[in-house]
């Protein structure tokens, strides 16, 4: 008789952004005529930049010729786009991370979904809270919790984001062997300094423990003292494993390319103490589970190192930033706590009442959709997600709704 | 302290392709004049058709402008193309498959490796031999198999293929949970009846048991008695998922994409015997772990089912099985037992002596690359695979080698 995975039925029922898009059905239907502006989901909106454009048609038409025509490429992704990355993002940055070090696949969610593969199944796993789910639901199917127990998942270790703390977590008290950490960080849109940083980096080297580092919205960072990678923080290379995509940096959240760094000093250890390269076993994973990213995707991805291309994806950055700016300063001034915003797309709102209450509120008040903070964590309870993606007309009139609705 | 999945440390060390591209690598290296022709790896050698390429710049285009811009789409791919494949795949051929049954994915590699996280850890597992690498090794990766014994995983169900069956295992006499099968089979090129197939069917109905039917070589199929997809036989739609792909249907190596049909009817039991829908399951997997496929990919993919697309594409098949006959014809004419090469792009042939010798043979005296069978497993040995991805001018030339060399 087939027998199911039983951990997943430990899941809980709901999703999320399922929950939200299913209350603004409801709303858009008993209101057919209001227009809804979404600052929810975490979606770019702007078009992919034409060095981009011109590079993914070059690419297609690579394949209309036998001569140039691609088959099945590498599976840990193209050479030419290995070294663009490694060379761009990590080594101009001081950080040693060689272009074999670097895995191209097609989404951060797969990525940080499928690298807890790699790891015994009695690991005790430390995720924030606020989190972004997908850390905690891999690790449920994976059978690494146990049941959800009043919104969370025993066996899992919460490092928890407060007021207090500024959403930076301290370190855990009881000893844990695998932290996921998000900087700038999604949902809260705090950043981490140098010095924050460290400290988890030695606590990882002290208790050999390994970090997963999603840093999917470096480039929103534009202070300069603040991390844009893990890898300049000293000693990472043997304790850290890195998450990016092309998706908020480049707008390629509809086109798919993610990539992850996995230092080849990096290392878990079987029952006997003896250490296994990471690095070779995320390269068996990846091409026993994969074939690699379509190539004219890497063709178009290669484009955003180019100089016209860091051009233009950077302006696309900056526009968001420009949004989340407003966003951060109208609440501001409106009365309102916020964290991230700055260095981040994303404004972390104190909403004063509950999430979804506030949530509610503002659907139905305003017609705007934001992301109930409870629902990333409990620690998100009382507090909303804005998102700075969209267009600026949009977030200027969302903004004159809330003022009006919250002042 | 970070531990490792120690079912990692199973696999064995070597991967088939690694090995051949090794010994390649050495002889092009002592023979550097000796042009090599590689009948090898399956992939394909010729172009996308002009309608998938047409279609392609579409999408991309529609990515440089905001107002037909795609961002995250659908994680189970788009309507668009779910309605496609369901109605010229599936319904057209009287096999009851609807639109929100198939799931995109951008390979079937992806697919068949990640389908067993639905199952328990514990499920029997029965496997074709000689078989597609994947479906082990993912199976080892996940702890289903117990050590590699003289090239054989313990735990594992080894289903056998010999001359004596014409590839096609008898059922298994010990009870089986989850069995894959795969046809037009790789490697052999073995295809099975409506009959043969059925017979498979009602072992899974009986047994409760789950038939992973790969079906990623269907379109080489050109006898119509011969089903072209597993929902052909009645109550297949209760016990079988069903993997399909454009890799070689239409030259997608390069490109990716394939899909998945999880009929709703679907279940797999937990432990108080309760059944639970594989297709809940296998969106929650899909939903939690991806972002979909690339939005110009999903698009060049629906022009496969266009009028033009499906003539073009066709044409494409066809000329692989063409070469794929120049080469069964060849083989039996020197006086080599060959299975496949009709309704298949691979010919499988007794080499009369130890694949691996045969291998060196062929690389040594014809500079001809063909795949060992012994790789694929202990009822491969004796035989080698040759595809017919190649142009025709390779393929002939490769025969004439052959011919002089065997005859």
């Amino acid at each position: 008789m087939i027998r199911v995975n039983e951990n997943y039925l430990k899941l809980k029922a709901s999703y999320l952004f399922s929950d939200i898009a299913r209350r603004v059905a409801d709303f858009q239907k008993e209101n057919p005529d209001r227009k809804i502006i979404r600052m929810g989901i975490g979606d770019v909106t702007e078009p992919l930049s034409p060095a981009v454009i011109r590079a993914f048609h070059e690419g297609v038409d690579e394949m209309a010729s036998a001569s140039t025509f691609h088959g099945y490429g590498p599976e840990q992704g193209y050479g030419f786009l290995r070294e663009l990355i490694a060379r761009e993002d990590f080594q101009s940055r001081g950080a040693d991370i060689a272009p074999d070090e670097i895995f191209i696949s097609d989404g951060a969610k797969c990525d940080t979904g499928n690298i807890q593969e790699l790891f015994a199944g009695d690991i005790r796993v430390a995720v924030p809270d606020p989190v972004y789910p997908v850390y905690v639901d891999t690790n449920v199917m994976a059978g690494r919790t146990g049941n959800n127990a009043g919104g969370r998942y025993e066996s899992l270790v919460y490092l928890e984001g407060t007021r207090a703390n500024g959403f930076i977590p301290d370190l855990p008290k009881e000893p844990v062997d695998l932290i996921y950490l998000c900087y700038p960080n999604n949902p809260t849109g705090a950043t981490i300094t140098r010095e924050q940083l460290g400290k988890w980096v030695d606590y990882a080297r002290k208790h050999k423990a390994l970090i997963l580092y999603d840093a999917a919205y470096e480039s929103f960072i534009r202070d300069p003292s603040l991390p844009r990678t893990i890898y300049e923080i000293e000693g990472a290379r043997e304790v850290a494993i890195e998450f990016r995509s092309l998706s908020k940096t480049a707008g390629f959240t509809g086109t798919r390319l993610a990539f992850v760094a996995v230092p080849k000093t990096c290392v878990a250890y079987d029952s006997a103490g003896n250490g296994h390269s990471l690095h070779a076993l995320w390269n068996r994973r990846q091409s026993t589970k994969t074939n690699g990213v379509s190539y004219p995707v890497q063709k178009a991805a290669a484009a955003v190192y180019s100089p016209e291309g860091r051009a233009q994806t950077a302006a696309l950055v900056d526009h968001y930033l420009s949004n989340a700016a407003i966003i951060r300063r109208e609440m501001t001034s409106l009365g309102y706590d916020c964290v991230g915003g700055e260095n981040s797309p994303y404004v972390w709102i104190d909403g004063k009442m509950g999430s979804w209450e506030f949530f509610d509120m503002l659907l139905r008040e305003a017609a705007v959709v934001c992301t109930p903070g409870a629902g990333f964590g409990a620690c998100g309870e009382g507090f909303i997600r804005i998102s700075a993606f969209n267009s600026l007309e949009n977030v200027q009139e969302a903004m004159e709704r809330l003022r009006s609705v919250l002042k």
